[in-house]
């Protein structure tokens, strides 16, 4: 289906832990939806696993759709 | 109509990856809103699309505008 | 008037897409509060309009301004 | 009475306006408290006034201050 | 178990300090998610420490974290 | 007691103005967790109090600490 492709059903999770793993994956599908070329991203993977800014930075962001996500599961109380 | 397309009706979407897609969407609309020239910003496509730390400060920006619209959907519950 | 100039009567907006507008106008304010030059202003414009990492980092201005908007609205629902 | 000088008494403002005039306060007085040094930080204003990216992210850190202050005031409804 | 690892039960802490601590870690777990090498995490490691521009931006995604901490403890009232 | 030190007790405190000031010392305290030796610290300090994108930066990080701080005390109304 390529594009068209359902990967966020709902942000409800069972666990904080899978809240995590949504989270790395919104950050994940943001970057896929604007390098839309796999090979592209697998070649550009390096660049960022390798360098502590863009660690931190992608940290950032991890931290930022968690908040959201934490937020839907009134943070698993 | 140019700059005055009506672009944002409403933030209420039917399902969260569709509130993705809005977020991605009110992200490029603000770059285009400051590049107003549509060949520009085509040509600097490019740059950000193969620049990790730019994909990367876009992926931020989309988290932003999804907490926005997942909280104006009560999260899809 | 110059500098006190009333620009912001009121976080309330008719609509969505007017609350975007009004966002953009708030990081514009922001910049040229600090630079209150409007010569230099002008001159600088075409350093972040055709730089992508400045485009999206305004971007990412006008998500955080808009979520203020946005909740003040109480998401025009 | 130099650093121990009382400048927020409230985040309680009579209109938006002064909210961003606030915002803008607090900003400065975060650099203010680090670089505690008045004529190094004149010397240094030059280089953010006339580096675009430095005044996006000023205006990133007003936007997140006005946050804060919109929603102390319940956004002057 | 390796990334297996359940290293998130909770987003409860007995205390303020705790809830600190816990925003350190999602940061770095979030780093670890990304370079899922210990090897080169460790050689990277250095990178950040002595970089203030890194230290500020991993402060950054701390804060974010604990805001998300602090609200489902009810800050600790 | 070193990194056992008990820094944060309550994010409540008496006026705004505290708040400012606990908001400042949690983004030291994020920088001393990573960088845990104090003597490279101290030497790393002129690096951002005269470099203005890291005094922004910084400036960032106390706008979302504050946003925390100035929450859990129902804003000092």
């Amino acid at each position: 289906m390529g594009n068209n492709e359902i990967w966020l059903e709902s942000l409800i999770t069972k666990t904080p832990q899978e809240g995590r793993e949504l989270a790395i994956k919104m950050a994940r599908k943001s970057i896929a939806a604007i390098q839309t070329n796999p090979e592209i991203r697998k070649s550009l993977r390096n660049d960022y696993a390798s360098d502590t800014a863009q660690l931190i930075a992608s940290a950032n962001v991890i931290a930022i759709e968690f908040q959201t996500i934490a937020l839907a599961n009134n943070y698993w109380k």
